[in-house]
């Protein structure tokens, strides 16, 4: 099968806020090929994402994504690999956003190539059989303790046995004041559900800063203390991995290809690397991550803000791995999400998620959402249209 | 002063091929600030980073560009800094193309304070004086080795002691033909001549084709073997690193930020650090890779391939440290590069190398040349403009 066309669908919502809430807008990718369709989602800048699709090529490094993908042969995982490989062979020095761009169309080739199998994506990767994860619920902090106290009972009592409480106002105020939001947490979580801290990368490369919390986080039983400085400081979180020993760190979600998160795990003394299908160019990489985290005893988890689509897509590449039994599943995602897909990923009886058994990502896409919220975008360099928003 | 504006001109020759030559086209940045003006180039893929300079918001942490530059305080030096943190606080998920956006932003910013002082940039960083440097020429491997011959002997009759070949052929045919070319250029060069080899991470993850070629390398005397693997790679540089002793390797251009380059430095084993200010984030992180690299013993080298002002705002991060002698001397650029400034970096008598002693940069752009290869490019987003092309 040839990939006959590849549609970029540029998603918002009507007011986009200036908060840590990434779920505020969205971009779509659908390929073609034969009579198959496959669906897949960037977590990147919509626009900045277009513009390295179609972008007049600078240099034999510097082609737009475009080029590596259209036309190309779709018939097995080899050619998803083989593809990706162009792309970092001729779209790496200059226009590094291709990463995140690339990401989605992945995705979609991924999902294109199940449903055209007849299998779920993550039989293609080889796994035998998917393995149930326990779902932690993530969400921002409260405005105060009390506020995210009361977050934390909502939901506890929405049944997640594990939450994570992150951005807003930590790392903001004072080292008590973060002290009494993660108390607050612990609070209305209960002392017997899972606890983890994302500060956003807050404290950039301040070490000390970010050492400052340890004994609060210490003192609250927290799982994990997530991006606590700068994505791309290896050796800081090294340092802070040697402070203390009952909190291990967390990072990953910045790695845009699978070295980069190789060096975290091999030089940052990390105990859960964290990956975004979406954002280290898609499934294949975030698989070999996986493996790379397993075979040195590091746990894997998705990472994961948007949709249920966007939500099976992190959660196949360690769909079969027992030992990495925690997901991410995005709780408090705008109405885009919401309303992207026409099926989800429910919690069972007893709390747990797996990734869908039918083809693909098992997830589908629906078409009124991405009407109701898509956006005109045109991009005309020397009188040529490169990039139109196409017709759903 | 107030940042009051920043104009970005894409510029293209009319015909750019699919070759390794990154001086087809350019992304020049223009900043106002009262009666003062500074000049700016990003090595990025144009398009991709005009879309990043004005894309509409994501979310907190993914903000176009322009929205942490203008309407900044510009007076010191604290200020860039300032204005690039904000750019890594507000700018950073998603929008990964950001760093190399700024950077032309950056050097811009460098340019117009250093014009508003009356003192080149190197003693705003804090150089009392600039060390004279070896220019090396880097030019891409001929297509036979007879062509990589005639090439090595037209450049040093030019004047040069150090000279580079890398991409074209090389790694993409046998090892002895990459042998061949190697052994070639040092005919060519001379004996007594610097000679450097480029593979353009040729080799991707291959480490032993990368390491194939080293015997020749070390028969040639090479004095540094660039980029043999992925960029990101960083274990496989050290491993490589680890195979010969007399052969150093260097690498670095692919850094977008400051703690990617300190990453390879401190885990990869390398002798050089190759930093492109256009790519890295601009000055101030190029002159904090450059005091980190002498630190470590690792020597610091510009990353230039296009035009007189980009080599000048490579050259003055290290322009103060004497360990770091040698450069970058872009020897073959395409006209728009060759035209784009009135003035030069010229060598002494004696072949060597200084950046500027008049204020900022020291190098001036030539208006007519903007004019003459501008495209004109418009950006619209739900029918509203967020890019035109300026007037010059």
């Amino acid at each position: 099968m040839k990939i006959e066309s590849v549609d970029l669908f540029y998603l918002r919502m009507p007011e986009v806020l200036d908060i840590g809430d990434g779920s505020q807008d969205g971009l779509v990718f659908r390929v073609r090929s034969g009579n198959f369709e496959g669906w897949g989602e960037a977590v990147a800048s919509p626009l900045t994402s277009i513009a390295s699709w179609i972008a007049p090529m600078s240099h034999s490094g510097c082609h737009p994504v475009i080029d590596s993908v259209l036309g190309e042969n779709i018939d097995s995982p080899a050619d998803i690999a083989r593809i990706a490989q162009k792309v970092r062979s001729i779209s790496f020095y200059g226009i590094i956003q291709s990463d995140l761009t690339f990401s989605g169309v992945e995705i979609a080739l991924w999902d294109l190539l199940g449903r055209a199998k007849g299998v779920p994506i993550y039989q293609l990767l080889g796994y035998q059989k998917s393995e149930r994860k326990t779902p932690y619920a993530s969400v921002l902090f409260g405005d105060t303790p009390q506020a995210t106290l009361e977050k934390a009972q909502l939901m506890r009592n929405s049944g997640f046995n594990a939450i994570k409480f992150g951005w807003g106002p930590y790392g903001r105020e004072s080292v008590a004041i973060d002290r009494e939001h993660v108390i607050a947490a612990r609070e209305g979580i209960g002392a017997d559900a899972h606890l983890m801290i994302d500060a956003g990368t807050i404290f950039n490369e301040d070490v000390e800063a970010a050492a400052l919390r340890l004994p609060a986080l210490e003192e609250a039983k927290v799982k994990w203390y997530e991006e606590p400085v700068d994505a791309a400081a290896i050796s800081l979180y090294k340092q802070l991995s040697l402070r203390n020993s009952n909190v291990r760190l967390a990072g990953g979600e910045g790695a845009h290809n699978a070295m980069q998160a190789e060096a975290l795990i091999e030089n940052g003394g990390i105990g859960f690397i964290q990956i975004d299908t979406g954002y280290i160019g898609g499934i294949g990489p975030a698989y070999r991550v996986a493996q790379f985290a397993q075979a040195r005893g590091v746990q894997y988890v998705n990472h994961t803000f948007t949709s249920q689509s966007a939500l099976s897509a992190s959660m196949q590449p360690f769909a079969g791995l027992k030992d990495s039994w925690i997901a991410e599943y995005p709780m408090e995602p705008k109405a885009l999400c919401q309303e992207l897909n026409l099926n989800k990923i429910s919690m069972d009886a007893d709390g747990m998620i797996s990734v869908p058994e039918s083809p693909g990502l098992g997830i589908d896409f629906n078409l009124d959402t991405v009407r109701k919220y898509l956006v005109d975008v045109e991009i005309v360099v020397n009188k040529k249209v490169l990039y139109q928003t196409p017709t759903v």
